[in-house]
């Protein structure tokens, strides 16, 4: 049974943690917003379910909805082999999603201080200041988190948990690559002070199906609608 | 074997979604940085164990250590009655729970939208602009969601899932709770259009154990240091 995926079509956005998982696997699925009259059908589906997601992504498996990143990588994770199956390594792999989720949410609110009511065009002041925090503070902050994490893992410093890939490895990866999109300055001198966090990112890029997946079609290239946004002057 | 919070001893903050549970549970807890010398016990946690938390609040139960409010609840929800048996049922309060936590971030947000770097006073007029947008469409968005799913409850509307408490009832009535101690003219006019959630907010605040609990030392009095802040001039 093919899983469905449901998230905005033209954008990377948060579905991208989850096409990545997906990918990973090998797993059959539609990216159902991305079929003709997708749009209508997702949208149909956020209103008239018993148990609707607040917002894309969400992924439908038989009669299972399910929204929320991390909850759906948490559901795939299980499923595919993608995190461990002890519920302590379960929880701390999910631990772990969670703070990229808070991560990803930052990086977006360097082009959104003011909220998403209003265009970039109309913040740009005001995202000025919010995206020096960001990069100064911030993303070293996290780096060093994730830089922390892998050095303490007792299995080695491949993976961020255990000796195999994970889930959240997949999202790290896809973490450095927006980030590298996005402030691409800033995050070359910040992945300095991350190497493990930098060959982490390079070892994913050169797994078999995340390479056949980057290079195919189905990875929709980054833009300035999803959250990652390229703006040179928010840039250090 | 008392579980340990580890949070800042002086705001209800995220850590406060943990203590509704842990009270309601009736589970015995230290609230450890509230202890003499415990912020300098809680700091050095952070720094020193295999699987440190990005940042409180943060549980040790045992040799289990666990971040992340929504990671902390799934686990406490499990052990302790408060969320259903069934995987499904599970993972929707979960996603529940993420949702409340978008809406809780956003929340913070409003009195810090360039980021923690800056005092509000620094950010006043900006904090403004986004107050605004918070009060006037995600507040309204966010409860007619919450609306929504207790009307969608095929078990009824007192409970957000299945027929009895679980953590995500503790949770939106924590954020009832907030949102009515910072923005109480605009949260008394979207409340009126979300009676479900007023009504579960009022029943979990009748509880006994909930009850006792608020009424007791142990609840923090809300204040402008935590993420639900009273500044009238943000309120509609």
């Amino acid at each position: 049974m093919a899983y469905e995926l449901y998230y905005w079509p033209t954008i990377q956005g948060r579905g991208e943690f989850v096409r990545l998982a997906l990918e990973e696997a090998g797993a059959e699925y539609i990216d159902v917003a991305r079929e003709s009259e997708g749009i209508a059908v997702m949208m149909r589906m956020m209103e008239h379910v018993d148990h609707p997601p607040f917002a894309p992504p969400f992924l439908k498996h038989g009669e299972t909805i399910i929204g929320q990143t991390a909850a759906i990588l948490l559901y795939l994770g299980a499923r595919h082999g993608l995190a461990p199956k002890d519920p302590a390594g379960g929880l701390w792999t999910h631990q772990i999603q969670l703070t990229i989720g808070d991560f990803v949410a930052e990086a977006h609110d360097t082009h959104h201080p003011l909220g998403i009511g209003l265009y970039y065009e109309d913040q740009k002041q005001e995202a000025f200041r919010r995206a020096q925090e960001f990069r100064d503070d911030r993303v070293p902050k996290f780096l060093d988190w994730f830089e922390t994490i892998l050095g303490r893992n007792p299995s080695g410093d491949s993976y961020l948990v255990g000796r195999s890939l994970t889930y959240v490895d997949l999202s790290l990866f896809q973490v450095v690559e927006g980030l590298s999109y996005a402030f691409p300055k800033a995050t070359r001198r910040a992945l300095k002070k991350a190497p493990r966090v930098a060959a982490l990112h390079d070892a994913v890029a050169e797994r078999s199906r995340i390479k056949s997946y980057l290079a195919s079609p189905r990875r929709t290239p980054f833009n300035e609608e999803g959250i990652f946004r390229r703006y040179p002057e928010l840039d250090g």
